[in-house]
C-alpha cells in the first residue's frame, strides 16, 4: 500500500519536477494534482496540452509525465480535497504559497519548495542529509498554530549547494565566515530573461538572491534546540551572477574555518559528509552528498550537474584561501532543479516515511 | 616629425593590436615590423595573407591593417635593425620575449606585453594612469644592466582591471586584502580552448592565472622608491574561471580597506581616480580611468567592454562586504585586449613622449 | 541649412537606430522626436532615463544618443506638429504604424521601417541601391490618396540581404526560383525570446517570417512601370530559424538562374552590383552593396556583420547548385539592424535629397 | 551464452560509444578491447586514466565505462587476437581504419563507423531500419576478396538523418532531388574547433562534409540487386554549417517527390516508416524510426536530440515546398553520436544476430 500524496502546482515547473520524481515511486502514489483555476476541472493531460497546437507543456527534460497522473482530474488548488491524502507537495509561486500552504497544513504535512514560510521561526528549512533533525520543529509549529498538519520548506537552490559544503566544514572545524560568488544557470528563475541578455554575456545581478542565500544559509546551518532553531552566527558575503549556462549553478566559495585544516583533511571531510544519511539508500538519495574532483578542470556545470541524477554536490579545486583566517576555498556545481527543488522535496518525504512521520 | 617605432610580433594578435592602435597615430610612425623567421623577408601584406586562399590573418575586430605597415618588409625579430628606430613594441610569446627583449633593450626603450621580465626587480610593470612613476626604475635598470635602452612591461590582462580599482581604493583608504573571482572571456589565451569546452559551460580553472594576478597586483600597487619598487603588502585571493564570453573579463571583487568608507565615498573615489592622467588627453587615453554604473544590472561584458574604446574599467554594484573588515565589494568589466594589452602599450608610449622619455 | 526631420518612435529600438544614424548628419537635423503618450511632454533625455535607477534606455551599441535630440521635448506621436518639418522617419510597431503613417503622409514624406503598408500597391518598398526607381510610385500614391505627402517603406531585415543578392543575379541572368534557409540573430524580434530557448539551441520557426520574405522579395524585385510595380514572378521557398547569435542573419541561398553562369561570373556580378549607387558616396552608403569572400570559412555573422558599418551584404561560398536548373548557391550575412532597419531608412532619405525629392 | 565481441578504438570517442551501448547488453559480451600502441598492454582502466591527475578520459555523457571492460588488457589494434571473437567493432580514425579493417575482415565480420570503405562497391553502407537488405553484399565481398569475414560500414552522421527521411519518402512517392542546409552540433568532428569560432557565431563551411552527404545518401538509398547496389539517381544539394550547439544536427530539407503528396500523407508516411524493423524491438532500437512533431517550434536540438535515447529522427514543420516539383519540406534533428555512430553500430549487430549472421 503506497502513501497517497497530492501535488499542487502540477502544471508548473517545480510541480512537474515533483511529479517526475514520483513516477513509479516505491513509497508514494500520486492521488491528486492541483493547479490554478484555469486548469481546474480538466484531466491533467488536457491541462498540460495546448488544444490548438497539441503542444504538451512538460518541462522536465529526459522524462515523460507519469502515467498515473495523466488521467487525474486537476483540482483547483484553493479547494483541494484532502480526504484520503497523507502528504501535500506544494510547488507553487510565492503569492500562492503564502495563501495555500496554511490551508493544507491545517490538516496535513506539507512539503514546500516556495519561499514565503522558509524564515518562519517554527517552520523547518531543510536539506536532506544535512539538517533533517530540524523536522523536530513541526511539533512546536503544530502546537503554536493549533494545526494537525505542518509546513516543511526547502531552501533556494543557490543556498543548497553552499549550505551542504558549509555544513560539512562547520561540523568538522567550525566556520566563521563564508564568501561566495555564483555563476548561475538559467533554467530556474532565469528562464524568462530576454534571450539578448544571456548570449555571450554575464548578468551581474539577480534581484534578492544574495539576501536569500545569506539568511537561509544561517538558518539551515542552525542548531535545533527542543522548540526552535538557533541560527548559525556566520558572516556571509554573496555575489550572485547569471551566466549563459542552461542548468547548474557554479559557486566559488571561500570559508574562514574555526581552526586550521589541511587541504587533504578538507577533502576527506567533504567525502565523508552525510554518510549516515546516504547509507539509508532512500530511493531519490545521492550516493554521496558531496563528490570531490581532484582534476582542477572540474567541476564544470555541463559535465557535472547531472552526476548522481543531479542530487550530489560536486566540489573541486579545494585549496587554502590566502585572505581569510584558517581559510579554504573551492568551487562547487549544484543542479538547481534537483536537490534544491522538486527532487529534494521528494527525498524529504522519503526520509519522513523512513523516520515514521508518515504512514 | 613623428617618432619612428618598430612592432615586433606583427603577425600575432598582440602585435596587431599595437599596429591597430598606431594606425594614423599623431606621435608615432610605424617604421619597422618584425616577426619570426617564417614571415621574414616578405612584405607585411604577404606575411599576413594565405597564398592559396587569399585569407588575411588580421585579428583586430572592426579595424584594418594600417596602410603604412602593409608595404613594409617583415624583418626577422632576432636581427631587427634598430637604426632609425626610437622605440620597440615587443608583443611576442613568452619564450621569444625572454630572448629578444634584452637584445633590443641594449640600445632602445622596449615596451613589452609579455610575461618573462614583468617580475624582474629593475623592470617597471606599469598601467597608464596608475603607476607611471615606476618608469623611474629604468635608470636603475640601465645602470645595472649597462644598457642604453630598457624594458618596460604591462601586466596580465586580468590583473589590469583589478589593480586599477585597488589602486584607487589604496590611495584613498589603504587596503589590507582583496578577494577576486573572475569570469574571463576567451579572446586572449582562451581562444584555443576546444569549442566543446566553452559552449553552455564554465571552466573552473585557468592554469597559472591566479598566481600571476596575485604577484603582479602587489608589484603594480607597490611604491617606487628611488631605485626600486616596494611591493604592496596586500593579501590577495584569486579564483579565475573561463566563461562563454568572447571578450571582456568580469571580476567580482571584495576588498578590506584600511579604514571605513561609505558606498558613496567609494563611488566618488572611483570616479575621481586618475584625473591627473586623463586630463592629459593622450590620444589613446580613456576619458575616465574608472566608469561607475549605478544600474545594478551593469556592467555586463557584452555591453560595456567597448566603453571608451575598451580603455576604461567599468565598475558596478558597489556595496559593503559583510565579511572583510571595512569591506567593500563590486563587480568590474575590463576589456582583456585593450588597456591590458596592445592599446595599453601604445598609451604608455604616449605618456613617455609627453614626459620626455622619447624624442 | 540642414533639412529638418522628425523621428517617431524615438524611445524604441528602430527609432534609436534612426537617431544614431542622424547624429552629426551632413544633410539632416533632428527637429522633433515623438513617441507614445507615456513619454510625451518630457525632454527626450528624461523619456529614455529611468527615474529611480538612472538607467538610460539606449539600444544602439557603440553609440550615444545624439546631443541635438537630448534636449528636445518628446511629442505625442498622434499629434506630432508637422510645421517646419520636411520628412518623418516612422519607426514604430505595426499597430501604431497603421494608424500614424497616413496622418503624417497627408502632408509630408514618411519613411517607414514598419510592416503595415509595405504591400500596399501604391507604396514603394525600397532598398537603397536596388530599386530606388520604385520611388516613382509616390506620385501615384499622392494622386490616389489625395495627399501632399506619401509613405515609403523598407522591407523585413531577412528579405533585405536576400533581395540584394537576387537582384544582382536577376539583372544579369534572370532568376526563376530561390530557396533560402536562414539562421537569424536575436537582436531584432528575437530579443524577447526566453533565454532558455536560445542557449545551445536552434529554434526552427519564426512566426510569419517565411511568408514575409516571400512576398516582400517579389515586390522589391518587381519592375516599376509608370504607376505601379509588376511583382517579379519568382518562386521563393523559405525556411527561417533562429540561432544563438546576437546580431546578423546568415542565409543559405540557392537560385535557379535564367541562364547558365560560371561561378566566376556570378562573383563578378556580385562585386559589380550597385556601383551606380555606391559611387554617389552618400553619407550612410556602403562602399560595396555586396562584399564577396573567397575564404570558404566566411562570411561568419560575428566577424562580418559589421563590415562597412553593417551596410554591405557579405557573400561567400559561391558555387553551383546540383538540383536547380542553372543553379548557383551561396551563403550571405546581413546585419539585421542596419540596411534593413534604421540606417537603411536614413540612406533612403539621403538618396531622396540627392534626387531632388527633398529640399 | 553471449556472443563475444572486440571493440577497436576503445580509448576514443566512437569506440567508447560502442562500449557504452554494449554495457550490460543481452546479446553481446565485451571480450577484447584494442587501441593504438600507446595504450597497448595496460588494463583498460589505466589506459583511460591520466596517471598524474587521475582524470578518466571517458567521453560518453551520462554513462560510466562498462565494468566488464575495465579489467581487460588493451591489445594493440594491429595485432588484435581474433580467436574466440565473433565480431569486431572498428571505431577508429580513417587512416587506421583503412589499414586495420581488412586485417580483421580476413576472418571475422567487422562493423565500422569509419569512412575509408564506405564507398567500396562490395561494402554495405547501412542504417538500421532503412537498408539492412544491403547486408546481402557481404557474400559478394567475401567471394571477391577471398575472406572469411567482411566489412560493414555506417554512414556519416549528417547523412544518417537525411537518408532516413528520404528513404521513407522514396519508398512511398519516389524522390527526384533533395536540398539540405545543416546546422550541425560540435560534439563530433567540431569538438576541436577553437572556442572563439563557435561562440555567438555560425561557421559556414565544414570541409568535405557536403560531398560525403551527397555520395553516401545515394548509396544508402540504392537498391540491392543480388551482388551489387544500384545507387539511387537522386540529385542532392547540401550546405553544411556549424552552429554553437553541443550535440544534435538540425537539417532543413526540401525534396522533390516523384508524385504529389499532401502534408498529411507525408506525415503519415514518416510515422509509419520502419515499422517492420522497430517491431523487432531489438535492444538498442528506437520505438519509431521517425518521430513527427506538429508543434512548429519543434524539433529543437537541445530538447529533441535525446528522444528515444538519441536513436529516433525527429521531424517537424512538414509543409509544401514552393519551388521543387511535388515539393515537400521539413526540418529534422538527429543525434550525431547515436544512430550515425557507435549506438547505430551496435544496433546493426543486434539485427545481424536476429537475422542469423552471427551465432
Amino acid at each position: 500500500m503506497k502513501i497517497p500524496v497530492a501535488v499542487v502546482g502540477a502544471t508548473g515547473i517545480a510541480g512537474q519536477q515533483v511529479l517526475a520524481a514520483l513516477d513509479g515511486h516505491p513509497y508514494f502514489s500520486i492521488a491528486a494534482v492541483a493547479a490554478s483555476e484555469r486548469s481546474a476541472g480538466k484531466p491533467f493531460i488536457d491541462a498540460i496540452t495546448d488544444k490548438d497546437s497539441g503542444i504538451r507543456r512538460w518541462y522536465v527534460e529526459r522524462s515523460e509525465p507519469p502515467g498515473d497522473a495523466l488521467g487525474l482530474q486537476v483540482q483547483e488548488a484553493k479547494s483541494l480535497k484532502l480526504d484520503g491524502i497523507s502528504l501535500v507537495f506544494a510547488a507553487v509561486e510565492s503569492e500562492a504559497a503564502r495563501e495555500l500552504e496554511p490551508i493544507y497544513a491545517a490538516r496535513l504535512p506539507v512539503i514546500s519548495t516556495a519561499r514565503p514560510h522558509r524564515m518562519d521561526p517554527d517552520v523547518p528549512l531543510v536539506i536532506p542529509g544535512l539538517n533533517l533533525d530540524h523536522l523536530g520543529l513541526v511539533e512546536t509549529q503544530k502546537q503554536k498554530r493549533g494545526t494537525r498538519g505542518y509546513i516543511i520548506t526547502l531552501p533556494n537552490c543557490t543556498a543548497t549547494g553552499l549550505a551542504i559544503t558549509l555544513k560539512a566544514l562547520d561540523d568538522a572545524y567550525g566556520t566563521e565566515a563564508a564568501m561566495v560568488t555564483t555563476m548561475q544557470g538559467i533554467s530556474g528563475a532565469g528562464r524568462d530573461l530576454p534571450a539578448l541578455d544571456i548570449v555571450e554575456n554575464i548578468i551581474p545581478y539577480i534581484p534578492r538572491e544574495e539576501e536569500r542565500v545569506t539568511i537561509e544559509t544561517r538558518k539551515i546551518l542552525g542548531r535545533f534546540a527542543r522548540d526552535h532553531v538557533d541560527e548559525l552566527d556566520l558572516k556571509v558575503s554573496a555575489t550572485c551572477t547569471r551566466a549563459g549556462v542552461i542548468a547548474g549553478h557554479t559557486e566559488a566559495v571561500s570559508v574562514a574555518l574555526g581552526k586550521r585544516a589541511s587541504v587533504e583533511e578538507v577533502i576527506e571531510t567533504f567525502q565523508n559528509f552525510g554518510r549516515d544519511f546516504t547509507k539509508l539508500e532512500l530511493p531519490t538519495s545521492p550516493r554521496h552528498m558531496i563528490s570531490v574532483h581532484r582534476d582542477p578542470m572540474r567541476p564544470q556545470p555541463r559535465l557535472d550537474r547531472d552526476a548522481q541524477d543531479g542530487m550530489t554536490t560536486s566540489v573541486g579545486r579545494v585549496r587554502h584561501d590566502e585572505v581569510l583566517p584558517h581559510g579554504v576555498k573551492y568551487l562547487l556545481v549544484t543542479h538547481n532543479a534537483c536537490m534544491g527543488a522538486g527532487k529534494g522535496a521528494v527525498l524529504v518525504a522519503e526520509y519522513m516515511k523512513h523516520a515514521g512521520y508518515l504512514r
